[in-house]
């Protein structure tokens, strides 16, 4: 499923990485399922790859804003969150990832049936991950980007 | 209720504003209450003035981060609000504002009993205003900056 | 020329636009003449196509930081008229394209003998639009992306 | 000279901060002295105090965009600098502060006859440090707010 042109979001072919910890799937399930936000807005972890996750919620009436839409703070919830893990995938085993700051712009208005947000590490550090979040709804098997957001990301090592 | 040194925010003096239109603070709690979402969130409309808005949302436990912080998200959600409502109180009678952009830092653990957004006009303008937003987090009668946003509206005159 | 995995960067595939006017080529070469600081810089213009412009900058001593890395504002400087100008390309004849705001990350020090930015439109709007500036620095023809740009730009119809 | 009500800037009170390291205000000098970049822009090192680095640049006909106005880059370098030594004159004596990311949003058109930037932090730390930078025109003894940053550095320590 590819939005269409014009309107199509770059179809972006990131890096490929090698995750420095085996078990990096688990641990991102792991973490995402103690994120008591995500289970409230219905959000579900999708793909879980070396630097690349997604994150996918149906359209409910109550995580609206005054025009019906999506709200900008969900979209960006799942973009966030889709970012933070794709910075977890590549982290060693104890590490775990904040969100320093993010950058969101709204493209579109966020009306559809489903919103998937698609997390990818642009930089990976052993400090900070840069990683850029694109957040397309979905409506009758087409898909349109919504937004994009710019995310920083600290590695955390030891206990928070 | 103030955060305290060195600790603090700083303690903004924002430009005084007229506002357009008389009822502009009914307009506001008009469209606050058709944000679903911040229903779902819990959150109130405190302060509406010429300029400047504040949203409150209590903690809860389903709005969590996976340490049990309020997760970034949520935060974003009620500066965004208060920079876009904040931007309300300044348009003329027919206008609609929605979120062009934002950017939020995160810049201590949103651990508290009570967090405030503060939004506050910096720049009006017939297509754009821009505004910030800062968050506390309140405990036991001391308030602690824990993000700040920088935001970008664009404000709707006629049918959206 | 393109970067070595891990360090490449995302090879985007833009969406492809239609310009409004035939002439967009020349605004924008005419328009970026007379942005005296990008002669001062050295600066030039390379690819200009619908919704993507290219900007180079030759390494030069005095466009350096404190370590003689290049300046994260000369890195800015090229991405942000690199973002500007591919949003020009889309506009109707008589409008002028002036930036809103814009984000960089800074991902890597800034070291090579050219800095490449290139813009490319994200989304074009008849009030704004949305593009993105990914910089690369070049040396023995190795090109690794260094920063990104998230940015909005306000398009204006008559006179300034 | 402050600005005038209604376009004032918030006239902001930041926080009081203790330097780490006594000479602090040397190390700042020093440093800017190595910024040939700003040596290009005519660029002057005002105020330097704990959490507070002021830089001045004055208005030349080189230094412009397309309509005789400050390039938003050369806004964006004096704020982003002004910053960055705010920064620095919290950390330790041996620690160095880059860049991480900025945002700047441009607020009025950059026209006067010189141009101040007040770079504040927002939040020191050990890691990264948030500072706020807000941008000045100064014509005929009045003082606009042109523009407002918000950034992320990182300080490190040992060798670069």
């Amino acid at each position: 499923m590819r939005a269409s042109a014009p309107l199509a979001a770059p179809s972006v072919t990131p890096p490929e990485f090698q995750p420095l910890a085996p078990a990096f799937a688990e641990r991102v399930r792991a973490s995402f399922a103690r994120q008591t936000f995500m289970t409230l807005l219905g959000a579900t972890l999708e793909r879980v790859e070396p630097g690349k996750v997604d994150i996918s919620v149906p359209y409910r009436a109550d995580l609206t804003q005054q025009h019906g839409y999506l709200h900008a703070a969900v979209t960006t919830a799942i973009a966030d969150s889709a970012c933070g893990y794709a910075a977890m995938t590549l982290t060693s085993a104890g590490a775990d990832v904040l969100s320093v700051e993010f950058k969101t712009n709204l493209l579109r208005p966020a009306a559809g049936e489903r919103f998937r947000a698609e997390g990818r590490v642009l930089k990976p550090g052993r400090t900070l991950t840069v990683a850029r979040g694109d957040v397309f709804a979905e409506t009758e098997g087409r898909s349109t980007l919504i937004a994009t957001m710019l995310a920083t990301m600290i590695v955390q090592t030891g206990a928070i």
